[in-house]
């Protein structure tokens, strides 16, 4: 129904993990996107090999990123699934032949060049950094538009900063109080294996990780200072769930006056309406609270708000997999080559 | 980019099981078809309530099933999710208004009416069961194009019947040699909690039922026979595996001679040439074996066959909710109404 | 080893679920105490019908409670695991035969009845809530020794208590600033089949519930208010994470003043030098962190002070049922008695 | 109750993995045996940092083998849990000094030093296997009473041997017809990371192995030909579970002539009278089928015996990590050291 004259051409940048599996399996099924060329640190014979899901999907093999061969292709986007300190050595070299990126790497996240060194190593593209637009699309659509290089959302920052954004700019909560206690599927700890990860280390476990120091900390703080304007301090601690897939957090924060949990409810659902990717559950009304299950394989954010003891909770659920990565990029994808926000998403 | 008219307008009956849930996800990104209405045993309200994760995605409340009402929605197909015994029930009079039917239940999958009887209950349809199709589309395209009931297989049937039938058809086992053992996701046991599928009972755990009388034996036994003439005798042996989805069924079998892994091989890759949802995997080139989470959330079925100490030995995989159900109703609909057989299933 | 006339008899009232079973296979092999009997709501034939990992192990059937067939089985103890509300309507006929119980439901936590009856139902046997000693061995062992009933702890304010009692002892926290965010196994969520806990809806699941009213809150209060002194607040959040056992908690609290993770680790080692079931855990040493996995069916609760960003996190992990429920049953029982306080825990 | 003197002396070798952390487990509520020491390919600190589930338990750290080390520590029994291989070069060492020895490995499980050969590697230790005692209680009992060194079985040949012995001895089924399906959990797979047993990998999978070249099938073949003096063959096929323990073994046999599920059951029945660790299960008479769950962390092996469509099935589960490996292996010990064989298992 869609002519391939109209499809835009992909490559994909990195395709052993979890988040490049996950890309392929969404083009694979979008109609207006065709996935051109896979490449990756170096050959690696058939991308079906290293993914069984895809055999059938994928007739591609994984080439040593080359700048000429990946411009060969002529591609519309290039997908960077590399990981951090990587994607950096790629971009300038797509964006140098005028290859819109998107990047799903911390490399272009912090806008803040000193935060980023803080946290992670040397910033080799600062010029990369000054472009890059931050792909969260429910605030950004209109950068992400026309943006050359846009940096995909880690996941837990996008849980945090879809529900606490509208509430930080209703000025309903102390910017300095927030903690965001977060659960996560072991998928979010990529695909490489070590003792930690083990199926009967992680099977029937649940544990707590990167205490007071995890990276997606400065991330999630710039976001919401950047949305609310705020001096906002987050203490973020995630976990590990013994389930592949999805996060949960639950978020606590002290409020600046009396609330309600239908007035936080309302500020969310006003923030979000007509927003195609973000559920507002009201669970007063009898929604049922955000859960990982309801937004597996799904590109939704389901968030929810209760004041409780004299507390503001906040809880979002994603699929780390999908609104935390791939689908988040085909979601910007979308908005880049003007298809409708939502194709191939359902 | 597909205009609205073009849809083809769906029913669906029986929504409050997984099944049902399954068809509503997959008719969401279908694009060339447009659910129109859900019905059911009673007036249930929301089908998002009954399924959070299809809020935003599915606007119809479920509403008790009355005929006229169905048909006053002049829907093109009506997709059945309903239990066996009650499915019976709803088709003549949705046949009577001339819709088209995919029934999901066990009510029309046995053309002889004496079996069914003999393992399920008396038969009240015996017209349906005439003019039914069996939906299993790599064998009976043809007749589905065409058909005004098509009966959805079962989803161990599905895992048998795919690389039984080439072997059988070869003539390469004995057709009374046969013993199928299968492994299960709990999704298969539907969802109406008991004590026997409550999270601590199955977690961590892995268990044989149904031995030597489960109700898809003559299914499976009918499919082999209709396909190859021969007088199929199987073992049937299904298990519960501690996970959501997915069976993999591991097929013994005598060889009427003396035959390798390549030959066999061989057989099942001309069998299913051209056959999208049909992967077959050679282990001995150093494809990976099926297993089920190879093909969770998609159509496929993976099969491969082996020569070993005498003996022959078939695996295949699928996910029981899509190949083995709501995915294969899909494949049913797309060669129905003329759509492209993987419409809406990658 | 152990002659038979030194074993004190016992008796479990209420044995179909979780906890019931945990304390039938921990008493198959403590070596100085012997079941002689199961009583519960009914007559429910041979237990291990009822939990079939008991075959072999547990002889009797669960006759419906009867005090006169109780008491003539002499019985040194009753363990009750029968739910709150009914429990109470069985501790005072014991304790009029003078049989010393072990009760494992909510009816004698509290000892203020106000407190009780806000949250739970009126309460029946007040002269019982008077003579209760709460039963957490590390705090209450004297008291415990010579009870007459002792009600074991809940499995939430177990994992809460221990940790949080002896840094608000030393004053470190403010009593009023305390999140405790939990993550429990299903088995906590008890044995009756309900469509929240069927299998496919609870496995890749995580999930919060209760929020802002779960019922172990009041109980996590008075123990802290108890042991501190202080007027404590205790926000709680429990949550369901998809494995059989286990309860994670991630406390969250605001420091008196500015304290050192080693300064946390210390207090919480002296308060618990010397008691068997409490390991300490030092991650500046390079100790892992608490994890449920690291105490699975064992009496263990692992926990650990970090401060970070201007906070004190607590994390304490333990097994529910077992130091959150049947273990803590054997360990009070063992204290009772004059057993080692391990006898049959390692 | 047991005097210090009384304790038989314990050194554990090969501690890192899965069974030597059972191991560990079940010498610490044993009460008759006491571990003494810990040896291993190489110093590896603190047992309790390799296995935190042990800090407060097992005091020591392991140090490379050296057999001067181990002797001096006086033992009464060496347990080997070291990999296969690496055993044989131990044992020879430790009986020279007159240590017995339990070998976890498959080094001296077959008689055969030609089948071993064929199946493993050149054994360096004939003498050794000379010696050897194979450690099936429920058959050996005497022998290993007063053996040197005793070969702890494998965990699938243990839940093929003990269903199929005495169906075979008693004549009742085909020795060349067998097939044992078998499904395991993923600690069987030992505990050194890899791709295919990474967390997101293995959960939610269900997957075949070793297709028709497990090395297991020569143990059970060889069992089989021991205890029943005829020719047997079988089928061995694995599979992997997403569970952390448990085997569940389903056999299928052709009859020697007409028979019953009774007559199957009754000489099961016979076969295990008065053997503490095998529970026959009558599904007849309303028992439940053996299953995984019913046996995780027990000592057990459950069976059952069903006659269905013209063969034979037989069922058998049990816990690899405990009647699998370090449960078998404290019931040798028990036999050995003249403890009751149940000692420190319930």
């Amino acid at each position: 129904m869609v002519t391939a004259a109209k499809k835009i051409r992909v490559v994909l940048i990195g395709c052993s993990g979890y988040a490049g599996l996950e890309v392929m399996r969404l083009l694979a099924r979008h109609g207006q996107a065709e996935l051109v060329g896979v490449f990756g640190s170096a050959d690696k014979g058939p991308v079906a090999d290293l993914h069984p899901s895809l055999a059938g999907l994928v007739p591609f093999s994984q080439y040593a990123f080359d700048i000429a061969k990946v411009a060969a292709l002529n591609p519309d986007l290039a997908i960077l699934c590399a990981p951090h300190k990587v994607a950096m050595t790629y971009v300038p070299q797509l964006r140098a032949k005028g290859i819109r990126c998107i990047d799903c790497s911390a490399d272009y996240r912090l806008a803040d060049r000193a935060l980023y060194e803080k946290w992670y190593c040397p910033h080799t593209d600062p010029a990369g950094l000054a472009e890059a637009v931050y792909g969260l699309p429910e605030y950004f659509a209109d950068k992400i538009r026309t943006a050359g290089l846009v940096a995909n959302p880690g996941c837990y920052p996008t849980s945090a900063t879809l529900p606490l954004a509208p509430i930080l700019q209703a000025g309903l909560i102390h910017p300095k109080s927030i903690i965001c206690n977060s659960a996560s599927g072991i998928s979010g700890a990529g695909r490489s294996p070590a003792l930690k990860f083990h199926f009967p280390e992680r099977n029937e476990n649940f544990e707590a990780y990167g205490v007071g120091n995890h990276r997606h900390t400065p991330e999630i703080e710039a976001n919401l200072k950047a949305l609310s304007g705020l001096d906002v301090d987050v203490l973020f601690q995630p976990h590990l769930a013994p389930m592949d897939r999805g996060i949960l957090s639950t978020i606590y924060a002290q409020p600046t006056r009396d609330v309600t949990s239908a007035e936080l409810t309302d500020v969310l659902r006003k923030a979000y309406a007509g927003k195609p990717f973000v559920r507002v559950r009201n669970p007063e009304n009898g929604e049922p609270l955000p859960a990982t299950k309801y937004v597996t394989y799904t590109n939704f954010c389901d968030i929810a708000a209760i004041a409780a003891k004299g507390r503001v909770i906040l809880i979002a659920a994603l699929d780390n997999m999908v609104k935390g990565a791939a689908g988040q990029i085909v979601q910007n994808m979308n908005l880049m080559f003007g298809f409708d926000e939502t194709t191939g998403l359902y």
